[in-house]
């Protein structure tokens, strides 16, 4: 018997056959998630048959994931997850914790959390025999998208707004997409991707819309259970930080913590807190209102990543929160420029959507949402690499001198 | 016994004892190689020991370092080295070859191989007690040194001339490194930079200078014997591509082949093949004139991390080829941009330094320096997210279009 029994809608709980459906319910274009038969998967997958896989990459997870094969052996689409986790001394002490780790996404292959996405969605195209994948974004998902096709010999579609950074425009182009500059905004890219994805019988895989994102960027989750929960004894659950815009990622991980809660794997949910931009707060402000509809903002931020201004797997987003006694945050530009350092200064180079996440655990030790005992893992979800500019917010420059040793000794105050 | 016996010049053979000497030989000023206690080494350490490591890092090859403690555990200190190895069959088919493996260093901690040399050089800083590194860069090594150090807790100055690209002097602030723009040249901030660490008492990285970064640089050509050569069986040596700015890389794998045949680990030397800018192509021309002094140039190239006037490690570099069976190529900037393209069409994406070696294997094949059964290796030694403006360079831009579908079929000629 199949592991992936079909989907089922977030909003309206209507299941459909695993063949029957491809994007979101169409009764009320709900998110959908994928329903595994567990008493099954139960019989068929141990733990130690994951932990003890030679796979360093999310494909470890093959056995719990929507698709059967893994494709594109020895190309980057066999390389994406797997991330680092580290746990710096530094901002332990600087924040006051007994136990931090921090999860660096920019370990990716194109440099990103949105590698797990693209890779487990391409996997998914190859199984259902569709050559072209299609994709809105500005940024990370796009690029995850034409990285991992490119790996996998298939045809990648972006279309992005005409005002995207054409610093991230390149690195489209770089791995070979189709990229389709149009001239409007975000909201007109994404409908014109869903168009021309039906018109032409490519696959979609536009963020809240498709739902084999969210399985794969619950591979994370599955990851911090390996490499963390399942290693040691918390006294507390683990609270996980990370940032968020559209709501996928941590929908994902919410979606990966409660696969391994139905494998009877993981005995205690860890708590997952969401951090968002004050100029981009959609599914924050929903969450403070106790409330699960989103309501659109305005979005402004320099956290391009994270610039939403209608979230579109919000619904999934509050209750990755609300139901596993986590919270959500909200920070200013200058706390993210100000965590983007505070990351540096440990060796990993966060973008702005990254450093937010940090930022927001910041705020919530202030608050006392955290005490010093908890343990929390924060995620950086890109590299800093990917937007240099802000970077340059967020530190002092450089001094000039000239080249003599007494230039030396004053601009560093060597002298005594 | 120790494993490390000192170092020996590379220029006039004299040795030396491991306390005897920090940087080059003071008789010529030759690069020194690490010398090994191979005897003892060969009984306290089998293959067996390292292929089981459970170490995901260059950290396993410790027994093979002339350090003797992994520091900075759970840090990305703790995470250089150990990149995957692609083997993209859209690559093999367009270059006929048979076999073909690409290693890709742009998924080191700092996103270039330059992490592996500063890594060790960082391990080594600890060991003997010393608190500040410095280095001279304008690019990757020093974001290497700036990121290991602040992952290691130390304190990194480096020297840049003041006409570096203020994106690369972004990375070494956001790291927390003391950056000192010198109103000179490269040439100015090396001398300082030495001059400077003799004064406070800092350790110097500089490459071709500092003998550990060979060192960190060899654990490379360990992965490549690891993950390749000793899993298969080659009826003709394996042929590796790298290309080469100053020296220190291609010497580096050099110096790790030649480990492991003290070792009795290897039986057959790879031969070690290094590509040139046609700019900066110092070491191609001694190769070339059959001798191993190096005449300088004034280099320009787009490739800036092998833009080097005068290669610091130039007589080692020249030997990798020379007594491996290996050559030198020059490629020029079109060259290095269309390898650029031809990467990034499977999902890597490299910085121009990077892809050069990958234009470099492609002349090989066309002067029939190598044929379709030779199995070859090539380097990608940095991120293109380092060089996006030279990506843009690489790709034709995008199209800009009306939000409709009719715009969409005729920008991709979709219309029949």
């Amino acid at each position: 018997m199949s592991k992936f029994l079909g989907f089922s809608c977030s909003l309206c709980d209507r299941e459909y056959g695993p063949n029957e459906i491809i994007y979101t319910c169409p009764k009320d274009g709900g998110n959908l998630d994928i329903v595994y038969n567990f008493s099954s998967l139960k019989q068929d997958v141990s733990s130690d048959m994951i932990i003890n896989s030679p796979e360093e990459s999310l494909w470890r997870y093959l056995p719990l994931l929507p698709v059967n094969q893994v494709h594109g052996r020895e190309t980057p689409l066999q390389a994406a997850g797997w991330t680092p986790i580290f746990s710096p001394p530094a901002l332990r002490e600087q924040l006051g914790l007994q136990s931090l780790w921090v999860k660096d996404e920019s370990r990716n292959p194109t440099a990103s959390f949105k590698d797990r996405a693209s890779a487990v969605v391409v996997a998914r195209a190859l199984e259902i025999g569709v050559e072209v994948v299609v994709t809105a974004s500005t940024g990370n998902a796009g690029a995850a998208l034409a990285g991992m096709a490119a790996a996998a010999g298939q045809k990648a579609v972006i279309f992005a707004p005409r005002t995207a950074p054409p610093a991230k425009i390149a690195q489209l182009l770089i791995y070979g997409a189709e990229v389709l500059l149009v001239d409007g905004n975000y909201d007109q890219a994404f409908d014109l991707s869903i168009l021309a994805a039906n018109e032409f019988g490519w696959y979609c895989r536009n963020t809240g819309y498709n739902p084999f994102t969210l399985e794969g960027k619950k591979t994370a989750a599955l990851e911090i259970w390996e490499c963390l929960i399942n290693r040691r004894s918390f006294e507390s659950p683990l609270a996980v930080f990370v940032s968020v815009g559209d709501g996928n990622i941590i929908s994902g991980l919410h979606k990966g913590f409660k696969d391994l809660q139905a494998l009877d794997w993981l005995a205690e949910m860890p708590r997952i807190f969401g951090v968002q931009a004050e100029g981009s707060a959609a599914v924050a402000n929903a969450f403070s209102a106790g409330v699960e509809e989103i309501s659109p903002v305005a979005a402004e931020t320099l956290a391009d990543s994270i610039s939403v201004d209608l979230p579109r797997d919000g619904v999934r987003a509050v209750r990755a929160a609300s139901q596993t006694g986590g919270a959500y945050l909200t920070v200013s530009d200058a706390e993210i420029l100000a965590a983007i350092a505070d990351l540096g200064r440990v060796g990993i180079f966060a973008e702005p959507a990254g450093a937010a996440a940090y930022a927001g655990l910041h705020k919530a030790l202030k608050q006392a949402i955290i005490g010093s005992e908890d343990p929390v893992l924060v995620f950086n979800t890109g590299s800093g690499l990917k937007d240099v500019n802000a970077a340059m917010q967020a530190v002092a420059p450089a001094v000039i001198i000239e080249p003599t040793l007494r230039a030396v000794e004053q601009a560093l105050d060597l002298s005594d």
